[in-house]
């Protein structure tokens, strides 16, 4: 998730020619920046049997969670996030996890793929992140080319088999007017986490020093400011670490699946 | 503004009904309770010249102004509001101001009308009030059977002509989740006063004792809740009491008129 200056020659390519780059072998970094009006997915590929599990949870936690779709067990393709997806080949960099071990870290995983394989592709803060800076809001964490600061908080998600864990959080701190304004429109992007979980006191929901993010960089939070709390992708990644799936493959940080959707696409009204 | 219980003979009538006992003169009191579903409006009636001034001052703070209906100059009806309005009588008590100063109370101005009388109606938080409860967000001050606490701030508004001042906010305590939920729905209600203009800090605003409101009553704040601030419909009052126009009818506090409009109709999605 770290803020880079995109690969020059990717910085102005279509998602479809990002992902024939990819799938190729002439890119295995990072997606922060590219095709920066699309939406970029979070992936997470397992088994049927804790696919039925993990696809529960994510509909218990839909903020955390939230799908932008699910594979039939098997297919490789992806249709409705662009019609020449190929999820073994079209993320730059994979996660491959064997009880919860990580294994590889490859750039293709079609050496690995099983008949009963369903990927899941989940929002990312990325969308809404544009739609934000696209109103003038300023994001600290983006002008000081950091990672978002990430917390665990006190809050449980709902479990779902193997899968539970505590909701993590990104934190933006904004005034007040600002932070007002960033409800109204995070609160259209329900799948890319929608509106914030939270904002004011972080002891409230059991963050205890903001200087100290479990995931991402600190920021300054100041005087005038509000730090203001959403859901994080990173939530389903802290379940998967914890229920140890027998296999499982993930995007790596920061290297995810570039899809033909316009963020604003995704915006509910 | 204060909340009460209905009178028992209107507890469940139409405003239709409510406004023909107001004209008959057999309702004089307060309207809160009254027609729950239903919009109430400030009332502010000037002649034509400051009239001018007034809608200027308005339109450019839609916030704390915001305007339901604007009658013709001499009009006495409203049809947008209700077909049978007639504004010298259905608003259950006057308030009648001469160069600033208040001059009589009565029950209804059919023997002050002039042809040069321009009436505002403007949208009031007893309808975004109705859309919270209904979410089953609960509101201290309405479980307490008080005033909302409102407070004049440091914020200017744009002035017009004679009519400028501060802005005065309305002030309702609620714990985070609540409060995000509250800025969603107020959203919805621009002609009610819309979003929030603040939240937290309150000495960001110029506010430096909540125990202390300017109009109103106070309310608890929790440590586990922020303190959240809508414009409120006090400012053009605020106004009208600085500019001091030549000759000004308003509502008696409390004593608004009641329209056929339903609340809901004013969500703008």
């Amino acid at each position: 998730m770290r803020r880079m200056s995109p690969p020059l020659h990717l910085a102005d390519a279509k998602p479809s020619h990002i992902r024939a780059e990819v799938r190729a072998g002439r890119w295995s970094g990072h997606t922060s920046g590219l095709a920066e009006r699309h939406v970029q997915g979070n992936v997470v590929i397992l088994p049927q049997g804790a696919a039925g599990d993990f696809l529960r949870y994510c509909q218990r936690n839909p903020k955390p969670c939230p799908l932008l779709a699910v594979s039939e067990p098997g297919a490789t393709g992806l249709p409705k996030l662009g019609a020449d997806i190929d999820i073994r080949s079209d993320v730059p960099r994979y996660r491959v996890w064997r009880r919860g071990e990580l294994v590889a870290e490859p750039t293709d995983v079609r050496e690995l793929w099983r008949d009963d394989l369903v990927t899941f592709v989940l929002g990312c803060s990325f969308s809404f992140e544009q739609a934000l800076r696209d109103e003038g809001l300023a994001l600290r964490h983006v002008d000081e080319g950091k990672n978002v600061a990430m917390f665990r908080t006190s809050i449980p998600t709902v479990p779902a088999g193997p899968f539970s864990g505590p909701l993590v959080v990104t934190m933006r701190p904004l005034r007040a007017a600002a932070a007002i304004r960033a409800i109204q429109i995070t609160s259209r992007f329900p799948d890319v986490h929608g509106a914030p979980v939270h904002l004011g006191d972080p002891a409230l929901i059991g963050i205890h020093d903001l200087a100290r993010p479990d995931y991402g960089d600190a920021v300054d939070v100041f005087a005038d400011e509000l730090p203001v709390f959403w859901a994080c992708g990173v939530t389903p990644q802290a379940a998967l670490a914890q229920a140890r799936p027998e296999f499982c493959i993930t995007h790596a940080p920061g290297a995810m699946l570039v899809t033909d959707l316009l963020n604003h696409q995704l915006a509910a009204f």
